[in-house]
């Protein structure tokens, strides 16, 4: 941690923030420039951080050094995390995963057809929302546990893998019962409380990036379920929040090598949330793919013009057809496999 | 609700949609201009809103003509809604309501000491976290009901009304139970179950604005709370998330009178939040009370430079003091009083 | 400047490091922390800033100290500057500065008969623009010279002084001519070259914030005309773009005191533009005015169904006498006059 | 255009409105709805466009329904346009373009053997600024003149084309003189008289996205040079201005596609200002190219720690190298040679 004293700050201000900083066991080295006198902290950065350091009179500014991420960090583990999702299926390798899936489960029926279809197509993965968090509380908001028993049906059927949303803490138990991979959505990103619960569960876990979130905010929350124990932990870019509106949403392609540079944990991407726009969902997967990204998660419905939600972003199941395809050769490209 | 065709949609596609709103009860309104067609859809809105209309072939975009929200709008209820707080006292009328405290509550004897100080400079709420949504989960988390019992005891000293943040839902029996206000942080402003909940009970709910939610989604989510029964809410603008990076948030001062000409709801300021600067609070408290807001919640502290969180952000009594004589003036200025 | 290492960095590194700054006659001082080794450079800053330090192997980041600008700040200049405006009429003393006026300069009997109206109810400065920035190319561009011209018969008609856009840099010579003070607008706040050539002549400038342009970045652009000469410099925060699109841009009031802190430049408002929306420009007028503007600038039309440009965002006059009046409570409020 | 009343409008405000647009040629539509009247408008969408129908009485608020650009847009020339830029080179075909150079020139013996090397490995165009927009006036502005005829120098040697930046409409006759393709960086973006005038002439425009425009700010300031006459634009996406800090700007990689849907202009991709750090260049450049960009253009730097800009996101030529090599194979994964 670096101080940066004001210039006005006194002889007394300076002798006031050494003291302070001396008796918590951190060593302050003052260094006087020309403007601006400034004393790094060398010591256990927790300590350090939990100091609210700008309070003291005489401070301008105080810079952190160190990335306040630990166990995500890159730093700890240099080698890239591979995930077992169960099934013989593993993220974070040369394989990339597809994740696919209408947004909101709506019936029995329809789901095992768009399962069945996906699967043949190239997904390992089933997504479908049975708790679905809505702007409006007078949109449809999820079947429930009757959509997690579709979900479990068409697993059955399948043998695709479930990732689905827990929304409310108390479906924990619930939702663990039914899902192989535990999705947090991007409005929870930093709901902690939940952050932490699922960190004492063993089920891999999807943290979505939360949409106004930095990549270190998105990572801190990885560090919150890491440190309750749980390092089965699947990064989702999605999406930001910008001034940009002709897209539902910015996808930040940037953030892919970003979070590989920074982090071990593997990251896919959602083009669908991440555009709005189905005619834009294959061009934006291509690019997650070919920059690095791990895998994909995107909406796939029979008929997007009567899906209960999202009905357009989804892509029809002969387009996302088209889109693997043409993944695959760009997967090819950068040197993995789909 | 506006559908806007493809210049290449087809007359066949034209007929399809006609047919499918048709039968939803609608009535579909035709208009063929020289380069686009277009169809307004009349009928009960919330059918409406409810079809992924963007989803059907030949559609190029939809346009909403309605506000998506109806209990909390200025349209359902023309006159300022008042709240009752407790106590005698009352927000969203003449009299601006100064809420003041700890960001967190740290230890019984502070806490009682900084109450008492701002109930004599003119609080008549007391501020305090006794969860505390901290991005690190190596900070501290805040004291649990310990907190809420230092609150409580500072309550019946000073005679003050508490507001405190309610994150878990597993607590909120816990957090009624002690607290006159509900505060509901800007993380948790579309933790939807959490919102359904708290429109459950009658106490008064302070609901954060999400630091990149539109003012829509904000009024959205009030609507959430209202739709389950309890109108007794005060919206709270505390800053957006931007580009800036002098300042922590960009506080949106814009929103105030955007609020109140949407809505029949009281807003409140957090100056604390929307500056992350001490030395900026007076100067946006004051910004705010002019431009409209029924009150403001601030962070003080007699020792910034040892709270356990936020220190940069919390003035000191004195300042506190200071301040509000500044703002009795301004209140008075725009026909209020503090 | 401060230079973090990453942690695999080489001795080699850091003695290349070392070498090369020393050559550059800096100090270097270096410090050996647990995780990471940091570098600090002492010496003249703008031998420090001028180096790519980041391209350095092994360096993971670069931490700049100083603030970026001197002419312009509060360091180089404490006491606040006034600036005379002309006719008696000085900006950043006690006295608050109302600008209003058309959008564009329309026609002569128009704009003399709404200069009349702003002057009787307090303005002292005209704005109106002949030279108009539009998005479209096929939207209206401005009466040129032709409304340069009605701006000098509206002054010698009324007394008031000028305010007018400087767009084209080959037009300096003719707005110059005809204006009290140049304008330039947000779009061109980093048009450098034309900054320079504004530097060079001694009028005062209304420098406009770039609607994307950090604090830092407005205070660098009044930088560049201090840095030629001209201090004459009046600050204009009106609105920045951010992700709400209720209003047409967030009006940044933060940035009023935080300029106030860094700078000894006089700052105005622009409500007009900073909302997009006249039933909020009032409510915002008052804010900028509480919050420590030396000033507003607004749009005032007779007839804004009709007007060229920016009708939604004009006040009728009758709705600018309104305000003037407030705006004179709120002033004298925080001890100002207007 | 479409007008939506307040639920207040009154007959005679109602009528006012139909009065004043059947005078100016438009056919109003009236649609009565349970809660609001809406009225359409049917005519020639410039005279539509040129009125404040926002600023009528009873107007809640106006939604356009076309497009506001024309020429460049892909409704008026449905197929891909491919640019000639002189040597037999075209861009916007099946050939993806790769300009590289350093970002400013900065001496004519390095320029010429970086050219040298860039043309060796694939670049058919050499970029470089003799002209620089810096933010600070105490940085480095570029060698002017002398810059350019060290470009021309290189082009000599090595028969690459040049594309360098015009920011003053003063030098325009001096830039068009050496360059091949003239830039019009992202500062400039609306800085509407320097559209008009590359309007003028016939070489091709390289024009940067606005770090903060959108989608269609972008396309207008295009129709601005289309509409003076130059058709020759290619497009570029350079980063916008987010919230995310750890990226110098957020790569809009969603813009690749949309900007593909709406335009029939070729864009291409500058992932050094997208990302501002050299080691995710290329993960971002096989991103762009899978999305469908028509060109890249990269910073590559013989020495980036003694460039005098933008060290830190400049390549080395061998990673230059390295990264064409990976861009070859995408580009034929997604069906284009490179």
């Amino acid at each position: 941690m670096i101080i940066v004293l004001r210039p006005d700050a006194t002889e007394a201000q300076i002798s006031h923030i050494i003291d302070k900083v001396t008796k918590l066991g951190l060593k302050p080295m003052v260094s006087r420039g020309v403007e601006r006198t400034i004393i790094g902290l060398i010591g256990p950065e927790d300590v350090i951080q939990a100091q609210p350091l700008e309070a003291y009179p005489g401070v301008e500014k105080v810079m952190p050094i160190l990335k306040p991420f630990k166990l995500v960090s890159r730093d700890f583990r240099p080698q890239s995390s591979v995930i077992d999702l169960g099934n013989g299926v593993k993220i974070g390798g040369e394989k990339i995963i597809v994740m696919a899936g209408p947004c909101s489960v709506e019936n029995r029926d329809g789901l095992i057809a768009i399962a069945k279809k996906v699967k043949a197509m190239g997904a390992s993965v089933l997504r479908g929302g049975a708790f679905k968090p809505r702007t409006s509380p007078y949109s449809f908001q999820g079947l429930g546990e009757e959509g997690l028993k579709y979900l479990d049906a068409a697993r059955k059927e399948t043998g695709l893998l479930i990732v689905t949303e827990l929304m409310d803490i108390r479906n924990i138990e619930l939702v663990v019962k039914y899902a192989d991979i535990i999705q947090i959505g991007a409005r929870n990103m930093q709901n902690f409380d939940l952050l932490k619960e699922v960190g004492k569960i063993k089920k891999p876990i999807l943290l979505k990036r939360g949409m106004s979130s930095t990549i270190k905010e998105f990572l801190m929350s990885a560090e919150y379920i890491a440190s309750e124990g749980n390092l089965n932990i699947i990064l989702c870019e999605r999406g930001i929040r910008t001034f940009e509106d002709f897209t539902r949403f910015t996808f930040d392609v940037n953030a892919i090598p970003a979070v590989k540079s920074l982090s071990h944990l593997p990251i896919i991407a959602d083009p669908s949330h991440g555009t709005g726009k189905w005619n834009l969902v294959s061009a934006v997967s291509k690019a997650a793919i070919a920059a690095g990204a791990d895998g994909i998660i995107v909406e796939v419905h029979s008929n997007p013009e009567e899906a209960f939600s999202d009905g357009e972003q989804s892509l029809l199941p002969e387009n996302f057809g088209k889109m693997i395809d043409d993944l695959k050769k760009v997967a090819e490209a950068v040197g993995r496999k789909l």
